[in-house]
């Protein structure tokens, strides 16, 4: 399997379920044609739409990074990579259809946990990769053992974080919409082997400092 | 034709065709605010499109790398090859209504037949394709005959599986529904070129098996 | 403007383009559980659509090739070209809304030449883009103007073919809509530039005409 | 962060983005099979969705090329930049919807604000992302001060413009709707960095110009 075709073909279902998000946020008809009164209305009560098209813009966007920062690492790719990374991509075009749920019914726990539940089975199909791919030893041989141990504990507590906020969905679902808000907000910043390592083109203060 | 430029948007459609599969699956509008285990209720009755989902996105993964492993060993890529691969895209790009009719009429034999009837098509289309490369020479000088002659046999083995599979639906439609399911299982495990030859990128052990 | 970006985006375009094809095929929502006789009639009905699917499939799949021959020719990329393409484009995407209307209305009047318009409007970008790029010296300097001469007159050609065709779909709806179809099919045999040029990578038989 | 994939993962947005657009023009369901008159006035009568396809297409048209100018001038592209980008995209992503809204509503004021509302947050964003890139030294060094000036100027009155045209939707709906065409006409002429620099595959009459 060539590496450049297979992160092209992650990267278009990457790019592609993030645009799809869009179509979770939709006016719902009208049976007269609306005075403004009740357009503006009916645009500001998509607030919990445009909420879970946020949330879920920043999930994608950041699952993207990650795929692209630990393939980054990786000189081999085999068909179980391939195999667990289509099931990754699978979780992965399953968000719009979670983040239409969870924008229409944002307080309802059914709505939540199909939310936690997906990311979780992202997370899941993440370590599932990241597992084989260190016991097959498919890194670089210039990623230092260290890295790939501290990237292989950063996965499994974004796994235990995305599973909790899951099981707290089914008894506060507005809690585990705030924890969905935190955590992506939290991974929006670089962890473990994407700091350490390999970012020969990061901005100027960074190269200051290592040249410090 | 530009083999890059022709993998290019084959794997575009291929990647986008994966990614529409997510539109089947869709929740009934409610004619007043649901309840919670109304949610639940509609949530879990959408099993069948969840399963058809997941069905047709490891097809569509499955036929993107069995596109991948063939023109790889594809040295020219001519006009005629260009119009078959687009009957191929055609009948890829129809997956995405199939797989919504099956998941919304799931037991119903018009449903799994077009979902046979599909497959069948592009089975259709990969062996006219395979033929019409192996009369036009089209390999790599590289490839020993046995391996195109292996790759010929196992895609026509798809097809009598596929149109087997297909006729089975209009006497069985729940037994066609597991055939498909067996036979994607079946076909994520590489076989014929795939695993005879040009994989020298693969995993520790393989190399290790090859070197013993 | 760097040439292999602008391709991409255009092949981008395309491709997402022609898969959105398919959502011109849906089944009309029934008001209970259909029975098998009413799903398989459902089904049988939406021929006009799969009918328009396979037409526009071809259409655009005609459209990317013609762009991909004639943009191997050019050597140089300027802003006019990008907003003609731009437009192009445009029109491109416009393709889906107009095969979901003849798809729906294939035998009426406004369906047959909203699509005509459609093509027409297609084409007449075609020929503006390839006016300015002749104009404006665009090609590689190793294509004869004899090439560029018979190119123009392919694309004008076709202009016309379209332009006929919607006026008919005035007249005889029914009528355009074979002409749209021949029209495709002989569409798919390659002309002008395309046959006598620059086709390094065709198959065996060709290379044998051409060394004998 | 690879800027070949950072480019190509914004370039398969842009793309994707703007092809859902055209789902934003939609015939209405009929109640019976309609007459040709009926169809004939239903396609009329979505004009407005079709100048708001046009419109939409050409602003993001003109983001994608801005986005291109832009990063051809980058040498390094790091975290921070990577996370703006995706604010950006984003921000474009929602562009298909707001299109939905002003072509359904185009002379309403809450659809016009909404439509200036998105487009000031795209500007918004590329603005923080240029200033991004001017704090960080991300200028390649062969791009002399004043065109980087002269883009900041650039964006900064682009800006202006739209959050102006924003706030006469609030009184006058139809004159910010000209206004949104007025500035997509005028953004197709290429300015700032894009004119002044590094375009080595320009048309012959400008090669011709600068060597005068």
């Amino acid at each position: 399997m060539n590496k450049a075709r297979f992160e092209a073909f992650s990267d278009g279902v990457f790019a592609f379920a993030i645009t799809l998000l869009i179509l979770s946020i939709a006016l719902p008809p009208f049976r007269h044609a609306p005075t403004q009164a009740e357009l503006t209305h009916a645009l500001l009560a998509l607030w919990p739409n445009a909420l879970a098209y946020g949330l879920s813009f920043a999930v994608i966007g950041i699952m993207w990074q990650n795929h692209h920062a630990l393939f980054r690492l990786i000189a081999r790719v085999d068909r179980m990579t391939v195999f667990l990374n289509l099931g990754l991509l699978g979780m992965t075009v399953f968000i719009p259809f979670a983040t239409s749920t969870l924008g229409s019914y944002i307080t309802m726990k059914p709505a939540t946990f199909l939310y936690g539940l997906t990311l979780t089975g992202c997370a899941t199909m993440y370590n599932a990769m990241l597992a084989h791919l260190v016991r097959s030893h498919a890194f670089s041989s210039h990623v230092p053992p260290a890295s790939i141990q501290q990237t292989v504990v950063a996965y499994r507590t974004g796994w235990i974080t995305y599973a909790a906020a899951m099981v707290v969905a089914l008894l506060l679902p507005v809690v585990s919409v705030c924890l969905y808000l935190i955590i992506a907000a939290y991974y929006l910043v670089p962890r473990g082997v994407d700091t350490d390592l390999a970012l020969p083109a990061e901005g100027a203060e960074t190269s200051h400092l290592r040249a410090g």
